[in-house]
């Protein structure tokens, strides 16, 4: 695996004023926390024990990721993280937040090279024991929890609108059923937004 | 693979004149009935493929199935078929229908021994090709598209429905999420039976 593109855009703009360093350095560490991750799981995994993995110093691994969930995502190549979702979510009116949400993720599932390695663990979860608690902590806690403790949504509340999303991901491009695979995104949008929309607010 | 239990209740309850006949001829065209359906699809799969395969004449293979749609949900243990839902979703008032169906779908799922067969179809779907296509042809043309044709719902609002509750079930049995995994049935109905309503009516 090699680093994603979502992954260097995130770096660059969060550090813009350090020099990235060695990218074998960062690639290194990366494949490392992939180790680490699928041995330990998303919650056990520790920044301190991905240092050790990669034969680094734990501040250099704070160098280039800020937080474990940042971490994770670039490992995984993943272009979806709390960081991405919740401003998107928290900008703009609450009673449009479905329409925002199920356009944001039509938009960012569209693109095979953010899609894919998407895909690529939820295949893996669906198939192994160890990449499932990976994904099922990653998914709750750093991801639906966040997001749903900061919009003030009952977890379960939050859980439903993502099965809906998942179903359709999964419905358009990997079961790929027809009419959905090759709906349009307002058409979807349109379908979809008050069904997400309901789970956020009622 | 052995015989499932909802297949031969299903042919018990379907033929309760006849003598169900030999285990091992029902075995034997099942396991036929797998291999054709795996090599060709579903759509593609005939009667008297799956005759010829098993070495027997067609009309035993009709005289044990009514339609290649059951053969299809026997062979691969599936508790969920057109006979089975389209009954318990035209019985009843209209308005009713998304807490029906959620409710029947929570049911059916609830058990292991039907859950696990779909959920095992499902896994194979996600990582091969072949069972892909299967899956697809047979959700789509077998059982979406017959419950939408009856009930006049446009394809695309009742696959909509149809990942609503895929993601429910994947997420509750696969990825187990809390508190998904653990909710009851009542709270499930209250929370999902206005979307699925909704994807019926409007």
């Amino acid at each position: 695996m090699t680093r994603g593109k979502a992954s260097e855009e995130s770096t660059a703009r969060r550090r813009p004023g350090r020099r990235p360093g060695s990218a074998d350095t960062r690639g290194e560490i990366l494949a490392a926390a992939r180790k680490v991750f699928a041995e330990k799981g998303f919650d056990k995994a520790t920044v301190r024990g991905i240092a050790r993995e990669a034969k680094v110093d734990p501040a250099l691994v704070h160098h280039y990721f800020d937080t474990k969930e940042g971490m994770f995502a670039a490992a995984m190549q993943l272009p979806i993280t709390p960081e991405i979702v919740v401003p998107v979510l928290v900008a703009g009116p609450r009673e449009e937040i479905g329409e925002r949400l199920v356009r944001m993720i039509l938009e960012v599932t569209a693109e095979p090279e953010t899609r894919e390695p998407m895909v690529a663990l939820i295949r893996s979860a669906m198939t192994n024991d160890r990449a499932v608690v990976m994904f099922r902590e990653f998914i709750s806690n750093a991801l639906l929890f966040q997001v749903a403790d900061r919009l003030r949504v009952p977890h379960l509340r939050i859980e439903a609108a993502f099965a809906q999303m998942f179903g359709v991901i999964m419905g358009r491009y990997v079961i790929k059923l027809e009419p959905l695979a090759s709906a349009g995104h307002d058409e979807l949008v349109e379908l979809l937004a008050p069904t997400i929309q309901r789970y956020f607010t009622e």
